[in-house]
């Protein structure tokens, strides 16, 4: 959360006054009085200013509050992802407030009658693994509420998205295994409504295909991936007439059950079973051995997305801008498919 | 979040109403027209559905909006605790928003004001390790707003805690090394001004006064107990002259720093040094040796402090009504300090 850059908060806590007023103050508020704005500017060139675009948002906004919806906090790549959100809102004079689905549809619509409800300036959201139905985020954009989605989209027009290449990942992902020698790759999917998980099994099967591997249904494990759905997967895998020599998880979770459920069974990994993951959890670096997986830059994601969030907010007219900005991902080996 | 009792989220289900119209109607609000309470009145019957205290909060309240503030939700403690927070005030028809202080002051007193402005009916709170003034959260006390500590509280009267002993649990993690025949202690403290740190440095200083051996000031490392702190501790600690062989962290994050530390540097835990951490989060199962710690019920915590909250929104008259309430907590023994 380090930053060179001069902030309003900085100015604020030079002058002992609140952010709110000097960016206030640095935006030619009627609510500010000539004398503290001639203060505030005199300071803000002093110190070396920059005002920006984001800056400059003070503008128009009403709340200075984003809301933040996501599946759960507990996942590191959500919690990255609030953290570059974060750091982008607060150098902008914005509060963050965020609010969990824990996956129910229900719940998701709740929170979002309730973000409008507090008036916040733009939303940026992740979908719930339940959401097929997109009419209460079309409220949003009715209210005039900016909406910015990240990792979990809808694939409706007109919405912005920060994204990764979930296809191509998909496809580095089972084409590494195929590469270490695997020729029976299993894969545990995830719910097929959401465009990530649809578009990491595209990558699988076309990995399969470009190599000329037969893809095979039997070898498909669709589940919420949870660590118990992990390790569900890999006791019926076992069970397989023929045996799996490979396993593509499209999150780190389900594969770290698979891990501690074929390790405690006496399967070697990566030697009987090599396993690639998604998602790069802290986990995946301490759990032996060590998880190979796809790793999305989460603090970038997050900034990516605030940045574009607040352009739409302080636009001047409101004529739809809508951008998809995909962010890169890399594979990072480890262990568990070193062979 | 599984549960057998009939919610008002059931009854809206089956009626194929809106929740907040369903609870209206249980509370007999003039916003809903007669013939709608008397079918909602009959399902809810038919259903079992028991009122409880909790249920009752709608009436008074104002938002049905409950404000969390932690320092961090990728601690899996404060995301433990937002877990419980989440089930109780679901069932009683709040929606929970979550902020980040950052173990920032100024933002903590930002977040404040944002809360305040946007009516939530009451607090949750566990403060930052800069907070050492208090001023912010009486001016909540004044707007009405009702609040409730979890964890790390402030040692002032008038407000409601759900904690742990932490003193105790010092004292336990402390005696523990003792009893497995360290003679050399080393302490890694948190910031004082926080009284869970402060509790657990003297049940610390407490253990080793019981068993007749000297407390050092050397051994204490006072830090912020971020990761890269156990490391930098466990340098300084092996450069002096007369060699530790146990370690009490009071989290486990900086014990994660240490072993981490330690063993790249060929020193045995636990048989040169023996390690016990404090918290239970999930990575001190999976590191090699697997951490010794002091196990928090974050989610009965979450429930604990939420409910006392309710409780407090929906009294009918002001009168304060302060509680401590003191969850149990307790010493879990892996590989770090089986001697």
């Amino acid at each position: 959360m380090q930053n060179n850059k001069v902030t309003i908060h900085d100015i604020a806590k030079a002058l002992n006054l609140d952010s709110s007023t000097v960016s206030r103050a640095l935006n030619d508020s009627p609510r500010v009085i000539q004398k503290t704005k001639d203060i505030v500017l005199a300071k803000a060139t002093e110190m070396g200013y920059q005002r920006n675009h984001l800056a400059s948002s003070l503008r128009k906004s009403k709340t200075n509050t984003i809301g933040v919806i996501v599946p759960r906090i507990s996942r590191h790549f959500f919690s990255s992802v609030i953290s570059g959100i974060e750091e982008t809102a607060y150098e902008a004079g914005y509060t963050v407030i965020i609010c969990q689905s824990l996956e129910q549809f229900n719940r998701e619509k709740k929170i979002i009658n309730t973000l409008m409800g507090q008036r916040v300036d733009g939303v940026l959201m992740s979908i719930s693994m339940e959401t097929k139905d997109y009419k209460h985020l079309e409220v949003l954009k009715k209210q005039g509420i900016q909406l910015v989605f990240f990792d979990r989209h809808c694939d409706i027009p007109n919405y912005s998205n920060v994204l990764i290449d979930d296809f191509n990942s998909g496809f580095e992902a089972t084409e590494h295994l195929i590469l270490k020698g695997c020729k029976h790759i299993a894969h545990f999917s995830g719910p097929q409504n959401l465009e990530i998980y649809k578009n990491r099994f595209k990558g699988y099967k076309h990995a399969l295909s470009k190599h000329g591997l037969p893809f095979e249904e039997a070898l498909v494990f669709p589940s919420k991936l949870m660590e118990e759905d992990g390790r569900k997967n890999s006791e019926k895998l076992l069970a397989l007439p023929n045996p799996v020599d490979g396993i593509f998880s499209a999150n780190d979770v389900a594969a770290i059950g698979a891990i501690k459920y074929l390790t405690s069974n006496g399967v070697k990994i990566p030697e009987d079973i090599a396993i690639v993951g998604f998602s790069n959890e802290p986990i995946s670096t301490v759990i032996n051995p060590a998880l190979t997986t796809i790793n999305q830059p989460g603090i970038e994601i997050g900034k990516a997305a605030t940045a574009l969030l607040l352009r739409q907010i302080t636009k001047e007219n409101d004529a739809l801008d809508a951008q998809t900005i995909i962010m890169d991902s890399n594979l990072i080996e480890r262990q568990s498919s070193k062979k």
